[in-house]
């Protein structure tokens, strides 16, 4: 049996990084995680880091602004899977010039959304696209290998309200609705997204493709998603649904980041930009098909623990 | 009587771009605003640009990622106002670039929140306050004569709802409070801070100086806030707080925009950053005391509007 790829995870003590990191170790892969010095003072951060370690991750440390500890770090692995901050998206630039530094390794960079290169966007989240779809184009340019993994929306920003603003849990007597709500959107979780990146690893049917996490029984409009809630509640909720000129609007009138969300909410399930294209296997392949036997969480499992 | 300087807003149609260019057309100042052309078949953007011109601002089309298109714009002008979004912090390095062409230009690079110089930030805060910083750096490395607007809090993100994740508006029964509640903060209207922006403009004691936005009446604590609009409503609210610890475990368990939502709060109402420094004459000059005759809105009239 082939030895499996090293991978390092650079943001690993992010949000969707601890997911990727954990898959990664649990599969078998030597994982690597780079953490900053700094990151270590951080009491909920340092945690992450010493859960790492019980995985038997092997910390790097480094930073992504400090170019010769990042090559130092990328010489030591096969596989870059960068999970940086939203606010670091154009500057995985410099992973891209260290990686043509330390030679052959497979990018997988941030994407953990939507297919940037799918999107009808607004402002501010078309900055954000574009950052994405920037980084994309560098990779290809400079002949790394990559895998882009298009998860979608998550179901811990996503399901856990049912995409109320105003709640931190699903309603229980009205609930908002972008748009007209027949819109489909794909909902997944996140220790999901972890396993089938890694699955992708050493998979070369996912060279050089987009890896679409789009399972079927995730793929869901907003009116399905309420009705499944309202059967699991016995209980018909009262629906607001909000036109796309109001939603533009306050995008409009919101600041950062409430207008962040907003403009999620608006490409999701006013534009439909998760759904409506095909998937072609010149460009990509589809996860759960990729890995029928990965047992992925539904959407209606996921929901089912707020009743 | 002197003329007055030509500003040009960058960012005009944006959240607080908007306050900016209204208020330096209504003082008299020619005022040009930079606008893309793909900005006007947006239902919204197109209305507030219609309202531009009729304030009688000068619309340019261009665009920040267009070189010529911006050194054009600005060799029309005397001051630059960048209102960016903050998913393009990093990218004024384009303004800086464009003016060191233009020529002899003032430059009010994005702030519009605490003094990034005296920031303790966490991710993913941290990396738009270094943005920022870089910025400044680069406008000073330059020897671009500047203004750095601190304006600290806006009402109507903070104000409008009390700061409550859950809320459109101040809550009547519980409220969550981050930290003791005891930590000073500042709280601005929108309106006030586009007028003082606008007023530093020509007025030789904000050269190179930050304009820091703290009038007394509106430098307050959660406390303070919550004691006034217990008062408003005739009733004592139950006070829920939340401590640093699980601040911080929040801010690394919630996915983007929400992170950056609970890093601005920890920053604010916890490690105070708004408020733990003196502003000395060296590096800074207070805007109410700059200007005595500009009425700005206090928190409690801004506040009694939900009542």
């Amino acid at each position: 049996m082939a030895e499996k790829s090293k991978v390092l995870i650079i943001g690993g003590t992010g949000y969707i990084g601890k997911f990727v990191v954990e898959a990664s170790a649990k599969s078998g892969h030597p994982t690597f995680a780079l953490v900053r010095e700094s990151t270590l003072s951080d009491p909920v951060k340092s945690k992450i880091v010493e859960n790492f370690k019980n995985l038997g991750v092997t910390i790097l440390h480094g930073d992504l602004y400090d170019h010769e500890s990042l090559v130092k770090a990328i010489k030591q692995v096969d596989v870059v899977i960068s999970a940086v901050s939203h606010m670091q998206l154009a500057d995985q630039d410099k992973i891209i010039a260290a990686i043509k530094e330390a030679g052959n390794i497979d990018f997988v960079p941030y994407e953990f959304g939507m297919d940037v290169d799918k999107a009808n966007t607004v402002e501010p989240v078309k900055s954000l696209v574009d950052a994405k779809a920037q980084i994309r184009r560098a990779t290809e340019a400079e002949g790394i290998p990559y895998t882009y993994v298009s998860s979608d929306c998550l179901d811990g920003f996503f399901l856990a309200n049912l995409v109320q603003p105003e709640a931190t849990a699903p309603p229980r007597d009205k609930i908002i609705i972008p748009g007209d709500g027949n819109v489909k959107a794909v909902f997944n979780e996140e220790h999901d997204i972890g396993t089938y990146t890694i699955k992708a690893v050493d998979d070369p049917r996912t060279l050089n493709k987009t890896l679409y996490i789009k399972p079927p029984k995730n793929t869901l409009s907003f009116n399905e998603l309420v009705a499944m809630w309202e059967k699991m509640i016995g209980k018909t909720l009262e629906k607001i649904y909000i036109p796309e000129e109001q939603i533009l609007k306050d995008i409009n009138t919101s600041p950062f980041p409430n207008n962040v969300a907003l403009a999620l909410n608006h490409l999701t399930f006013v534009k439909g930009d998760l759904t409506n294209f095909v998937i072609e296997p010149a460009f990509g392949v589809e996860a759960s098909e990729l890995y029928p036997n990965v047992k992925y969480t539904t959407a209606e499992e996921y929901l089912v623990q707020f009743v």
